[in-house]
Parts: C-alpha cells; sequence; structure tokens
C-alpha cells in the first residue's frame, strides 16, 4: 500500500500536481463498479461502496459516509489515509481539506480522471477547488494505468439477446421512441452511457456487473444510425446478426472517443448527470445538455415485462416460503432463548440464513442470481441500514427479537425486492409497537389513490405519518423503481422526503419500504414491490366524469410473501389496514399454495 | 380606449418599436396593485387580478387565466383586444404572438416597463422573444407617463409606527438579524422592495395598498446605514424621529434610482425574484443574486405576534360567531326552498351577506378592514374559486344548499383568514359527501406531527388522501403563511402540491383549506389558520431521546369559528377525527361564550 502511494506521488512531482481524487464511480456512473474500477479501494484499502481518497504529496485523507464510519476506520487502520466523517459538523470538504494542505505548496493543480466523474460532479468539484483557493482540476490524466500494475481486466461476458416474448417491444421500436423524444428537444442525437438503459433499449443482456445483468458499453444513437461500443469479443455472430437487423452496428468499446470525435450531426444531447466528463468533452458539435429521455421509457413497463414480473415473483413467493417453512421448523423446536436455534444440528446464523435463502431461490427456473447481495441482520445488526453478514460479523440467531432479512433475485422475467422482519420469539413491546408502526405506514402507502403525474415527494409522508406521530422517523428513501431483469434499483422516479419531480405513470414499479432503525437494539423494514395501475374512482364508476383531476392510479402488490402478524398491536390498525393485510395475506397463500 | 391606443402606437412608430407588453404587476411585485401602477386595465378595460395586455401597431390582445375567461370576454367585447387564454394548447405564448405579428413588419423592438417586471421575468421574457425569432426587449420607456393623463397619484397614507407590544423586536435588532443573515451570503448589503417585507422590518405599516397594510417604498441597507426611499409628506416627525432612533435614514421615494447608482459597498444582494428590472440593473458593484433573508424571518412569528394573533382571532370569532347567529336566525324562520331568505325584512343576498359579516367586524376593536374581499359565493357561485359577488352577479339565497364564505380582517394585532361553508337547508348526497370528505382532510391535516424543517410540499397530501380516493381534487394550494397585520398571503412556505422547498419551523402561521368545486353546481371549502409549535412525541414522554429526527412539530389551530356538523356523513369519520371535530367544537364555544 505504501509502494502504491509512492508511486502515485512521483507520478504527482512528475506532472506538478498537488493532489489525486479517487471517487468511487466509473465511466458509466453506475451503482455497481466492475473490479477494473475501483481504483480508489486499490489506493486506499477502504472497500465500502461510498468513498472517495485523496492523496496529496504528503497526506492522504477518505471520505466516507455513516454507514460505513466503522468499517472505514479498520480498514484505514494502518495506512496513513485519515478518515474524513461526512455529515459530522468538523469535517472539511474535499476541496477544503486539499486547499488547506496545499497552501503553503504553491502547488495549484488537482487531478482527477475525467473518464470516472460525471460531468457535472466534474463541474462542481471545479468550481469548488476554485473557490476554495483558486485551485484547477486536471482530468486527462489515469495514474492507475501506470501504477496499478495486476489491475484487473475489464470484465468479459457474453452480449446474450434479451427475448421478446419477456422485453415486449422490439429494439428497433424503441430506438424510434428515443429519436421522437430527441427530436422533441431539438436534438439530433445522443450519447447513452447507462448500462442498464443500454440494455433496455436493445433488448441485450450480460453479466459485466455484480448483480445488474448489463452489457460493458456505450450507445450512440444520430439521426440516421446508432452504434453499440462493445468489446467484439462478447458478441456472437447471431448477436451481431440481431443487432444489425435491428439498426444497431456494433465498434469496439475504445472506439467511443473517435466516434464522439467525428460525429458530424449538428447537436447532441448528452445528460451532464450522465455522461463522464472526458466523453461529455469530446464532442466537436452542439452539445445539448438535457436529461436523457430513456430512463422514463424504461421506467413504465409494457405487458409482457408487467407478465414477466407477475410470474418472477410467483417463483420468488414459492422461494421465499420454502425458507421461511425451513426457519420456522427450527423455530419451533427452540424455545430457550439463551440457546441459539439449530436447524438439521446446525446452529443458524445471518449467513446460513444468506445461503438458505440463496438455494431455495436458484431451484426456482429461470434464476439468475441475487439482485442485490442479501440483507440478513439479527437483532442490533438490524438497526444497520445496509448490513451485510461477513465472516466477522456473522452471528448465531437466537430465538427471541427480529430478523430483518432484505433481498431479492434476478430471473429472466423480472427482477424481485422484498423485505419481511421476522419475529424468532419473544418480543419487547417497543418491537411489538415498531413493527405495527412501520406496518401500518406500509399498508397506507398501498391502499393510496393518488392522481397520475404526481411525485413520489407527495406521497411519501402516507408512508411516516404513524412513525411520526410516536417519534420515530427513517432516513432513507419509502421506494425507488425495479427494473425489469435489470438495476433493482431504478429512476427516476423514487418515493422520498428529498424532492424528486419525476412523475408517477401508469406501469411503474415501485417499492413500498418504511423502517425504523434503532442503534444497537433492533430494526424494521417492511418492503414489497408494487405496481401503479388504473384507479377507476366511486366517480368514474357512478358514471360522471372526472375533474379537475382526469386519471388516478392505485398500487398493485407484485409480491408474494406473507406479512407475519404475530408482532402486530391489533388495536392500533385502523379496519381498513387490517383487511388489506387479511386480504394480502390470503392471498398470497391461496396463490401460492399449488406450488408447495 | 381607441383613443388611447392610437395615442400609444404614435410612440410606438416614434421610437421604432413593434409591440409594448403591460403586465399586471408593480415596482414591488405585491399582491395588490395601486390604482397608480393599474396601466394594463387602463390601456385594455380588463380588471381582473391576473393579466398582461399586448399591443402591436394593428392588434392588441390580453392574455389571461381561466378564472377570468368569462370576465375578460365581457369586458373585452367592444374593444380590439383579442383574449388569449393561458392554458389552452392553442394559445401561443406572449412572445410567440408577438413574433407571428413582427414576422413580415421588419420590426424587432418591443417593450415594457423594466419598473413593473421582476428582473427574472424580464429576463425570462426576454431569451422568450429572442428565441421566438430574435427579437430584443427594451425597458427603459413608459408610454403611461405621456399617454395616461388623469393617472392616478401614488398613494399617500401617513406611516404609522406599529408598536412594539404587537411587534415584538424592535426594528434595529431585526436589522442587525438582516445584515447577519447577509453576511453568511458574504453580501454587504441588500436592496428591500416587497412592501410587506420592510413594513415588518421597520415596524412600521400605512394604508397605501388595498387589504395589505404597507408603505409604498424601498429600502437600501448597507453596512452602515440604511436608507427608507418614502415620500416625506407621509411622514410625521414623530415618525422621523422613530425611524433614526432605529437607525434608519429616509429619503424621497423616487430617490432609490440614484442611491442605488451611488451605492459604494462591495457589493449587494438583490433577490431577481422581487426587485424590478430597472433598479436591478442601476447598482455598478456586484450583485449577488441570491434569496432575500427578510421572508424567511418574518415568517418566524414571536411571542408578541403569536399572543396577537389569538387575541385578533378571538374577536374574529365573537364577529363570526355574530354573524352565523343573525344568519341562522333567517334560516330558522325561511323552510321553503323556492323563496328566497329574509331577515328583518330584507331579502338576504350574496352582497348582504358581505355587508353584514364586515359591519360584525367592524365593531370589534383594533379592526383595520378587511383582509382581502370577501368571497361569498352561493350554490354554484361557490364553485368559483376566487367569486366575489357583485352588483351584476348578485344572487338571493335560498333556504337550500351551501353558502360559502372565505373572508378576512385586519386587526392591530393580527390578521385572519377563514372560510366556512354552510348549509341552508337540503342538501343532496353529494353535499354531504363533498362536505365530510373535505372536512376529513381539513382535519386530517391539522392531526399531522412532522418533523421540524419538513417543506409544506410533502404534508400536501393529507389533506387530499380522502378526496383522491373518492376521485376529487382541487388545484389550488392547500396552505398559505399569515401576516402579522400585514399580507394575508405569506411566504416562502406553503402546503401546496406543486414543489415549494421553503421549510417549515417552530412559530409559523400556515392556513389549512382543501376544497372541491363542481362547476355549475357547488363548491365546498373548510380553511383555519393554524401555528406550527414544537411536539413533544410518546418518545420523549417516555424520557427517550429522538433519533435520526431532532424535533417534531404540530399544529395548534388559531381560528376560533365553528364548523357546522349537520352536513357530515359521520360513518366516514374517523374516531380520531370525530373527536378532533368535538373538541374543537366546543372549545370554540367555551371560549367565545363570555363575549356573546
Amino acid at each position: 500500500m505504501k509502494n502504491r502511494l509512492n508511486e502515485l506521488r512521483e507520478i504527482l512531482r512528475r506532472e506538478r500536481m498537488g493532489a489525486f481524487i479517487f471517487p468511487s464511480t466509473d465511466p458509466h456512473n453506475g451503482e455497481y463498479v466492475p473490479a477494473h474500477w475501483q481504483g480508489r479501494e486499490w489506493i486506499s484499502g477502504f472497500t465500502g461502496s461510498a468513498g472517495t481518497a485523496v492523496v496529496t504529496l504528503h497526506k492522504a485523507a477518505l471520505w466516507t459516509d455513516s454507514r460505513y464510519f466503522i468499517q472505514a476506520e479498520e480498514q484505514l487502520r494502518d495506512s496513513e489515509f485519515l478518515l474524513m466523517r461526512m455529515g459530522m459538523d468538523e469535517t472539511p470538504s474535499v476541496a477544503q481539506w486539499i486547499a488547506q494542505e496545499l497552501d503553503a505548496t504553491g502547488m495549484t493543480e488537482v487531478g482527477v480522471d475525467g473518464m470516472v466523474i460525471t460531468e457535472n460532479t466534474a463541474k462542481e468539484l471545479a468550481a469548488d477547488l476554485r473557490k476554495a483557493g483558486g485551485y484547477t482540476l486536471r482530468t486527462n490524466l489515469d495514474p492507475l494505468k501506470l501504477i496499478w500494475r495486476d489491475r484487473p481486466q475489464m470484465p468479459m461476458s457474453p452480449v446474450v439477446i434479451h427475448p421478446l416474448k419477456f422485453a415486449g417491444i422490439p429494439a428497433r421500436e424503441k430506438l424510434q421512441q428515443v429519436r421522437r423524444a430527441l427530436a422533441a428537444q431539438h436534438a439530433d442525437g445522443m450519447l447513452l452511457t447507462r448500462l442498464d438503459d443500454i440494455a433496455w433499449l436493445l433488448n441485450i443482456r450480460g453479466k459485466d456487473v455484480p448483480c445488474i445483468p448489463v452489457v460493458l458499453s456505450y450507445l450512440l444513437i444520430a439521426s440516421d444510425r446508432a452504434t453499440l461500443f462493445v468489446d467484439s469479443r462478447k458478441l456472437s455472430d447471431e448477436v451481431k446478426a440481431y443487432l444489425m437487423s435491428e439498426g444497431v452496428a456494433t465498434d469496439e468499446y475504445a472506439n467511443v472517443v473517435a466516434s464522439l470525435q467525428s460525429y458530424k450531426d449538428y447537436n447532441i444531447l448528452m445528460d451532464a448527470d450522465e455522461v463522464n466528463h472526458t466523453l461529455y468533452g469530446k464532442v466537436k458539435c452542439q452539445v445539448i445538455c438535457g436529461k436523457s429521455p430513456v430512463a422514463a421509457m424504461k421506467a413504465v413497463k409494457n405487458e409482457a415485462e408487467i407478465d414477466g414480473f407477475r410470474r418472477a415473483m410467483l417463483r420468488d413467493g414459492v422461494a421465499l416460503m420454502k425458507f421461511t417453512n425451513w426457519l420456522k421448523k427450527g423455530l419451533k423446536e427452540h424455545k430457550d432463548d439463551t440457546k441459539p436455534i439449530m436447524i438439521d444440528g446446525e446452529v443458524v446464523t445471518e449467513m446460513t440464513v444468506c445461503r438458505k435463502l440463496e438455494q431455495f431461490r436458484s431451484e426456482q427456473p429461470l434464476y439468475q442470481g441475487v439482485s442485490f447481495d442479501t440483507i440478513a441482520g439479527y437483532a442490533s445488526h438490524g438497526a444497520i441500514v445496509h448490513y451485510e453478514p461477513t465472516e466477522k460479523t456473522d452471528v448465531p440467531l437466537m430465538p427471541k427479537g427480529f430478523l430483518l432479512i432484505d433481498s431479492g433475485a434476478q430471473y429472466l422475467d423480472g427482477t424481485t425486492d422484498v423485505t419481511r422482519t421476522i419475529p424468532l420469539g419473544q418480543l419487547t413491546d417497543e418491537e411489538r409497537l415498531v413493527y405495527t408502526l412501520v406496518l401500518k405506514g406500509h399498508i397506507d402507502l398501498q391502499l393510496l389513490k393518488f392522481p397520475d403525474g404526481a411525485a413520489g415527494t407527495q406521497l411519501d409522508v402516507v408512508a411516516r405519518r404513524a412513525l411520526w406521530e410516536q417519534g420515530y422517523n427513517y432516513l432513507h428513501g419509502t421506494g425507488h423503481g425495479v427494473g425489469a431483469y435489470l438495476s433493482v434499483h431504478e429512476g427516476p422516479h423514487q418515493i422520498r422526503m428529498e424532492y424528486r419531480g419525476a412523475p408517477l405513470h401508469e406501469g411503474m414499479t415501485v417499492t413500498d419500504e418504511p423502517g425504523v432503525y434503532l442503534e444497537g437494539r433492533f430494526g424494521v423494514r417492511i418492503e414489497n414491490t408494487l405496481l401503479t395501475r388504473r384507479y377507476i374512482t366511486p366517480l368514474e364508476q357512478r358514471g360522471e366524469t372526472l375533474s379537475p383531476t382526469k386519471r388516478f392510479l392505485e398500487f398493485e402488490t407484485l409480491t408474494l410473501c406473507p406479512i407475519d402478524t404475530e408482532p402486530i398491536l391489533w388495536e392500533l390498525l385502523t379496519a381498513e389496514e387490517r383487511s388489506w393485510l387479511d386480504n394480502y395475506n390470503r392471498h398470497v397463500e391461496e396463490t401460492l399454495a399449488p406450488y408447495l
């Protein structure tokens, strides 16, 4: 590690740079970063998903958020990296710290690889550095190319065609839709860099990124052609022929730069929140800085995708039910809450739970893997929002308190995301209260009817109201979109306190996952994946015309997994909430019964 | 009217302008425009509060929104003004229409008086004109100065000192607060042009604008001095001495221009959403374009202001109760729903109601006038959101259906705003249903507990949920701030569907006014004015520390006016809603009883 810093500093000296910044992102600004771009981890040793490392000639520091404070402390202990705890009052920003460190050195240049930050992030960073003391940002150097000798190769999984029976709409039609949307923004073309957007648009899938079935690539859409930039070794003749037939040419991944430089249309749309800084600067034509239209199109699921979701949820439900039955068998036999739960002669731990759940899911047809790393947190671990058990943190389950399991799977016909909080035995009054309040919010959101086009920010309070009344709250969002055999976290719509303007329309998937996290004690979260659908109001049922709102929406619950009623304080639920819960659990049971 | 247009066109020809635009605003961007600046009305004949007139050499057009379509049609019928219905698909924007009209003329310059539009509006307009065909906006000419010969004088009411017992905090302290806020934005000074902000800051009041007790003035705050620009004839020696003692010099109203030109500090903050275009362009120093800090300070009421509100609400409640008793007396005697209600031998009409209500209010101590024009809409008039009865529209009340009354008063110690929907006799099923749903939303919002700092947009759905479920909705906001003997509509916080980021904090007034409007049939709105206060959660009551949210808020209801229970479909109310309503009506009765 010391050597790595020394070699980096040699380059800094040679290039007369005062500091170099390593963000956690890659050229495609995705949620999961392939090993090839995990340079921040390589230089710092910190493995968390979010963090920024900065190295000057004499110091090094790493910024991360509260989720990772403990992990970062441990991982940085024997390094020269200082831990910068984001969100604390005394913590300087990256630009402030750099300015302070470079103040006496006379150095004025700071480096970052422009390929791994978005145009907008680079702009903000450059402005912050300028303000902090006139420092300039240089973006055309990637020192890792020189010093990271055993740098992992770029991922190399074959491209597969996503069958039309699952995708629903041919790629050429989607491309036409995109071109129409671009025309409405007076754009002749666009550069698409988000991997899940490209996979959705072309009906292709791959295994280049963990948990998300995408292909490392860029897509350049011009008025008269479209080119997919992808390592040609990933393309079979069949896939090449398929792409050609959909009107998509192919070129090598790295050639995107040259193609942008020689792009000849009058203008091009690039979404500065998505496209990386280096590619953003390559075109010579006029750049229209707008929102990419693709995310909003992908968010509205077509009939084939919706059918796929329903089938995937059914299989996922069967796996979840088998898992629950397996776990409950163990619970029945262990009532002594001083001894761990054992099943088939083995102690059950958080990691056992993850393995067992994956096993039941993997037995289901069309299973392709998990859609994110399973969160299985027992007791106080349930209060760590992004907890994943490791060999080091794993604990045996005792027959008392809550086990929080947030998990999901990728199937060829759909992606799942579900959280249940399972009582393992004796519960405290507060555990029962919190469980009931979270459940109330969860149900209330599912019961809500709302105007077509409402933004998630407007609806969010419905899931929080019961918690707020008692003094509880949670800081994460209440819901996110879910991809159709794509990323489990999809936008642009979200349900959250922070303002997101993206409207909800018919046919969108969205999760409903309120929670409460009491540090050192326990956590509760209950999550279903929902689908927005047309709501026929009583007014319409009476044959009257709606005014001033023209269309209302409601939620259909896609997830099929019973919600445990044992912890509920029934007197806190309204008749309507109770009736929803009864109906839901009965519906799940009846639907899954034939398959168990 | 024809003459006015001819004279204007002569000026346009002389100045080589293709068109002139008359907006509805004045130099202070206020809600009510003094007669002196009602140039749009003078040139077009249209008297509505919102509209834009445009005159070219050969045509004239007026843009207004759906509230005023019918009125504008009537008022423009015999003029050459075309009515441009805003919000309709086929209606061109002002810039589009001008571009189309000037296309063949070779004229490229369009005029507007820069004193009567804000900097941001002028910027947008200039950009729209540029885009529509390269037209340029000229802002330094006010043709009304030449052609409006009987133009009303500027308002000339004396400035009065708002007593400290009502204002709570001395002006010099408020000025210090503002200077601290400016320093935090790295600004040396600011130009304040909003009349209610100036009146609040300096603890002065006047009668220069209808319904809002403010003084026509500008306030220039520099690091070492503050100057109020106001017609010196309005200032008594006492007021001058008072201002001096608070650290405020005075100068003539028109001298603000010269003072800005010679402003010597390093920079100045100007809020481009408030300051007019002409003044914005006068300073020669650096302009910091930020949000004025004054509105957010004014929004948080101090103890004296809160006490004042409570006293004003009590007196307002007594007046409302006397009015209701007067009306109910008439109702008791008239059960034949084919004959109008008569009281003391006279037919009761909408205008009678307005007069009577004002009379009861005017008998209360400290009464200063209405806080907005009373809305009293019987039956289908209740469905017109901004209806004000006139001689032409006035109708007698019949003993059936709803009378919607939205009214408010200015008292020296507070401003009131209250809406009640009063059943006058037989009601239809739908009238009862809608009344109950609106009431549910109204109560649910008052019952809500929420984190300190939440934005109104997040809370809005709580007032709409019951309506949405049945297919009803309303397009206006759910709530706005209310001034302390100032404007009845105050920001920056609001409760509405459209996103407004301004946070709610302890000590803010806000209305709660959901409604439903069924065109041609009836309207229901129920409104109380609320106060945000600290909410001690059950967790805190149990002695536990809150996490992650540090403070919660709840609403205290300030308005004291019973809510009619006759129309309620009780089975649609929850036990909690019923209990709130019972308690509220009992509380109102007990509080007002000693004064009746």
